[in-house]
């Protein structure tokens, strides 16, 4: 059985050398994807770490918390006379989840903790995520290879007449009798989302407030995501996106499927998607940097002149992928400016997918490990476009 | 046809009033929630209210927004240059959602505004839109009506030898095809949560890190909420909290399910939850200190000698109930300590609630319009203990 204390000991080492780079006294982590990370369970509180030591955990809730080196307290002023009992220093420089925490509730920490400077630690925590461990990575493949078995279901799913919303319905049920645990977990303020997206037809052109490779515009103005109720006809290509959280470190796969027959403009815009990851596969691996994916997949799309159909029409994503992880969203960012390399032991989602007016998106996402020797893609699923009829 | 603009226009004019009662200048709209309650949509940028007029928008995403007073921005940067091209002043005082927007985007925001002192007005937004217009009360009202549709629908659901999940799975199912939103919108750091709660058995003592009335340990440490798995075994109850998200404005409502047989103490417990509800109904109106219902309760819950399960058992929750709206935990609050008097046309949650160890939880909860002339119960489902076989 894998040993969960290592894999914590290990990741916090990391979070306190990064305390120590960043000449700062200590950090406080607030936000339950990360206290996740580093203790293997979520709390109501504060987990504050030195650039020694095991750490502090002061837990608001739950009541009872068995937890080592937890104390339970009621509210954030509490801390610096509990620390004072203990021996310990008051930080002067705090570093916090500023990207994360309220400014209500930073503000309220930061006067409880005596005010010290306050720095940003939420970029390198994600900065030091992006890098996964062998056990993480295992989840990963875990996670892509159940992502695999609904997807294969879908043809079961699938009657003609339905819309799109109720074919996802059918396979929000599957993901969730499979072990989807439901909540799909995204970092940043406009990344609303419910279980994945589906897009049918010219609903792909819907242009979205939120941060993802398409839009579409939702059942409600209330999420304006994704399907919409458009009823599946035949020609049209249904892009299928759900979450591929079937374990706490994620996956990402798109597929397409089209309604009883496939137009041959749809056939050639999948087909480049297909040639994209393949040339990116066989192109790429630690050290590569990511611009140069965005780049070779912007060079392909400009040669067959599809530029205007790539990442959306009227909204167009000037991204191609993206970390996966804890949150769908982690670096690296696949951009044309992004400055970041590919590292080995990275898990990247690349999405070339093309929006094509009066048929619907078309084009697939794989998730790969990135190693020295080049990618590893553990979205086995088949790739080519399946007829749903 | 109900006039949507004139809504928005009436809840402009209540923050507006805000804006003066505070001495502010101004006040710039950022989360999902109050652009959606003051413009009808969401979108990625800022909603800028001066004390008169209608506003601004700036806007990130969608590209190409077609609403009126629109102007499409790539970053908060560009925000003071564009009023001093329409002539319009740069606010020295402004209120911003300090409870919703992160410290890094609140500092970069104030540096883009040039630094204005900043104040928040999440809380007063908050207190504003616990007082419903007829239009958002007759929205929780339809979906209190489709809640109870669901609800009905789960006897035919169960199946003897199901888990609290596979039952779930199904009522979730049946939600979405109902037509809820899926997402469930709550306010604050610590509320987490999927479609709702399902608690059977003993797992609804598991202590939660979350801000909800009861706990339960879930299916992940990722998602420490409700449902774990416990087989649904004769003599348990379960309780049903699932969500009421069938329209923007939501209802909220519970009910117990003894599986194949009911327990005496089970019946005692679930009958004192009904009659606590009842003499709430009976004794409160507009003008009604929401510490009443509380410490109603809590008197009642005494003479049985039930404190020891009333709200929990390892952890117990202070509280009988909330405000519903947009979002599923609006003010008041109702605690012994709330300073809150029940206003017309709010409309609230009372959740009196028992944790039966051995058991399970009781009681129900019931969504309230609140009148001058009393309470109006609009969660008309039934409320007896119904026993799934």
């Amino acid at each position: 059985m894998h040993n969960q204390t290592n894999e914590h000991t290990l990741r916090r080492k990391r979070v306190q050398q990064t305390i120590i780079t960043l000449q700062a006294d200590a950090c406080i982590i607030t936000s339950p994807v990360n206290q996740y990370w580093l203790c293997g369970f979520i709390f109501d509180g504060y987990l504050l770490l030195y650039p020694e030591g095991e750490g502090l955990l002061f837990v608001r809730r739950p009541a009872g918390i068995t937890a080592e080196r937890a104390i339970g307290i009621r509210k954030p002023e509490q801390i610096p006379s509990l620390l004072r009992k203990a021996g310990l220093s008051i930080p002067q420089r705090l570093l916090l989840e500023a990207d994360q925490l309220t400014y209500s509730s930073t503000t309220r920490l930061q006067a409880a903790m005596e005010m010290p400077e306050l720095r940003n630690i939420s970029g390198e925590l994600r900065r030091l995520r992006a890098v996964k461990s062998a056990y993480e990575l295992d989840q990963i493949r875990e996670s892509a290879q159940i992502h695999r078995e609904v997807y294969e279901l879908i043809p079961t799913l699938y009657r003609t007449g339905m819309t799109d919303l109720e074919l996802q319905i059918e396979i929000e049920r599957e993901m969730r009798l499979h072990g989807s645990l439901g909540i799909f977990r995204s970092f940043g303020e406009h990344m609303d989302i419910f279980m994945g997206s589906m897009l049918a037809g010219d609903n792909a052109q819907a242009a979205s407030p939120f941060d993802y490779a398409l839009g579409g515009s939702g059942i409600s103005p209330l999420l304006p995501l994704g399907a919409n109720g458009t009823k599946l006809l035949p020609g049209m290509t249904l892009m299928v996106d759900m979450a591929g959280n079937y374990r706490p470190w994620m996956d990402d796969m798109s597929r397409t499927f089209a309604i009883e027959e496939v137009h041959e403009t749809a056939r050639e815009a999948h087909q480049l998607s297909i040639d994209i990851v393949r040339a990116i596969e066989q192109s790429c691996k630690a050290g590569t940097p990511c611009a140069d994916l965005y780049l070779l997949a912007e060079k392909m799309v400009a040669e067959r002149g599809m530029q205007s159909y790539f990442m959306g029409t009227t909204q167009q994503a000037k991204f191609l992928g993206h970390g996966v992880g804890l949150e769908i969203n982690e670096p690296p960012v696949l951009t044309s400016r992004s400055k970041e390399i590919l590292e080995a032991d990275m898990a990247i989602a690349v999405e070339p997918k093309f929006v094509l007016p009066g048929i619907g998106a078309v084009g697939i996402e794989n998730t790969y490990i990135v190693h020295d020797y080049g990618m590893e893609k553990i979205t086995l699923c088949e790739e080519e476009m399946i007829v749903l009829s």
